[in-house]
């Protein structure tokens, strides 16, 4: 069997670490499936985690002892390289399963397999939904994961339960795979989400349901981190391409615009000559 | 009473120019409501108005003749000036209330006014939805309308009861408030959704409800007129600002994620360079 310490099969103990917006979110519905949960973070959240009843760590070396199954890195994208260096992982003395949950994944894969002892399980995840999209259950919401090393498969399974019990979209493929085709949608989709925050755009009296959606998209990044949007574009390798082709895009189209506005006047003043 | 010369108070006469998607989509709704319908456009629908049951006019002079209440131009944004000018207005022998369903605002009212006679009725209308938005019916979608020139206001305010009594949000506002707000939120709208069909977004397996709102404004616009979205800039004297804006907004984007990246940059070499 495996290494986990928990009583049942499905139940884990997981130490989070990064109890911003995304790791609570995650928490709750952990705590809810009878999951046990302790934390750590760089901001306190004893008080925060004193009402939820569970046990929050100052001090990463208790935390890092207090026996995990499961290490969940819940950190910014940007922090991950520090937040990894100030742990003492040397202290880990059994085997840990180690996910990640970040927006990018060949860069956490990359850092953990570098910074982790072989015999650490590394599984690489993203959970395609938050606070927002997921504020109504997760059912068939994407969950994204690459089981980079997994010799425990019995933890693994029960981790990836979590997800599977809400009735997510569980989609295996490669962290190259996922970064692709998340600079292709999902970054693309905070850019053009920053690029409203900063023109500043409102709900009207007249608005079209398309509008709607804009208005909805805004606020939604309004309300996720400036460091999650940088991540997705400093840590994933395909990002750069895309905001190129983003650049592109709307230079292709003001282009069309004004090509379309010129012939307009030409035969308007054509017109104007033949005494229209 | 009115000029009216329907038999029924709320049963109106309308003659339609311009029977491409939007005109058709209003059609049809109109039919069922049952007003009588007659066509005329530059394209040859005589099938499609047949099996409709309604008569299409190849020629404008006998479509004016036919003593309608309403004459609804549905035609495109750039069209509207030489397709008014191609009609022979001076035919009209009865007061006509002429309406018009242009994205744009001042631009129709500005031409209907020169062209029209004095004792023509003019109302200027946006419905703020179209065959997409407005395929499971009408109600709670906003309804844009300026009474620009309305001697009779029975013809008018039977033809407001089209949409009225489908539920719509009735906004009445001058066609200048309109082109404000419109270049705010519909010409921004289908900037970025022309964006979209330039860079080509597709459907991904690890798709974000966010991205899936932004992968069907693309299909949306795909499924519009290139002359719409033209019409929208060009007729609409606020949507040059808001193409500025648009760009501003990208590069401001841009300048963050740049600095951002070369702040890390910075880091790992400093942290390289202090033997981290
Ligand atoms: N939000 C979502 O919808 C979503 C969805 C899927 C995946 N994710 C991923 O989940 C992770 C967390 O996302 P988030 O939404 O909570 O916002 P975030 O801004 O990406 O990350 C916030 C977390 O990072 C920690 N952090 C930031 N800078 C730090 C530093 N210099 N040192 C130590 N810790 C630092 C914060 O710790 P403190 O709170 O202690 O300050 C907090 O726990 C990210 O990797 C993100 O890509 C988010
Ligand atoms: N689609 C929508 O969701 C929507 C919503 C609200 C308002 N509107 C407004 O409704 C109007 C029609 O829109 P649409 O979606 O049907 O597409 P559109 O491309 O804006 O207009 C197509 C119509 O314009 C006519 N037309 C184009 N060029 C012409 C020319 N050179 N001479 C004569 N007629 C010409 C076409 O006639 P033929 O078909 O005979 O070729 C067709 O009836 C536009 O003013 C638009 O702003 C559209």
């Amino acid at each position: 069997m495996s290494s986990s310490s928990s009583s049942s099969q499905n139940t884990l103990k997981v130490g989070i670490v990064g109890f911003g917006t995304f790791g609570q979110f995650l928490a709750s519905t952990m705590l809810k499936q009878g999951h046990t949960i302790t934390v750590t973070s760089r901001t306190d959240y004893s008080q925060l985690c004193n009402q939820l009843g569970i046990p929050f760590f100052r001090d990463a070396l208790p935390f890092l002892e207090a026996d995990n199954d499961v290490i969940l890195i819940c950190t910014s994208i940007i922090s991950l390289s520090d937040v990894l260096k100030s742990l003492p992982l040397h202290c880990l003395t059994r085997r840990t399963l180690f996910v990640d949950v970040l927006s990018v994944k060949e860069h956490p894969r990359n850092l953990l397999l570098q910074v982790l002892a072989e015999e650490m399980d590394v599984l690489c995840t993203h959970p395609m939904f938050g606070p927002e999209s997921g504020k109504n259950g997760w059912k068939d919401l994407s969950f994204m994961y690459d089981k980079v090393r997994v010799r425990d498969e019995v933890t693994c399974s029960s981790f990836l339960s979590i997800f599977e019990s809400e009735g997510c979209r569980m989609m295996e493929m490669s962290c190259e795979e996922h970064d692709k085709l998340a600079a292709k949608s999902q970054f693309v989709t905070h850019a053009i989400g920053r690029i409203l925050v900063e023109i500043g755009i409102e709900s009207t009296s007249i608005n079209t349901k398309s509008f709607e959606t804009l208005v909805k998209l805004k606020e939604n990044v309004s309300n996720s981190s400036f460091d999650l949007f940088s991540g997705l574009f400093i840590h994933n390798r395909f990002a750069k391409q895309e905001l190129m082709n983003l650049e592109q895009g709307f230079e292709m189209v003001k282009q069309k615009l004004l090509k379309m506005n010129e012939e307009q006047n030409l035969s308007k003043s054509n017109n104007a000559m033949n005494g229209y």
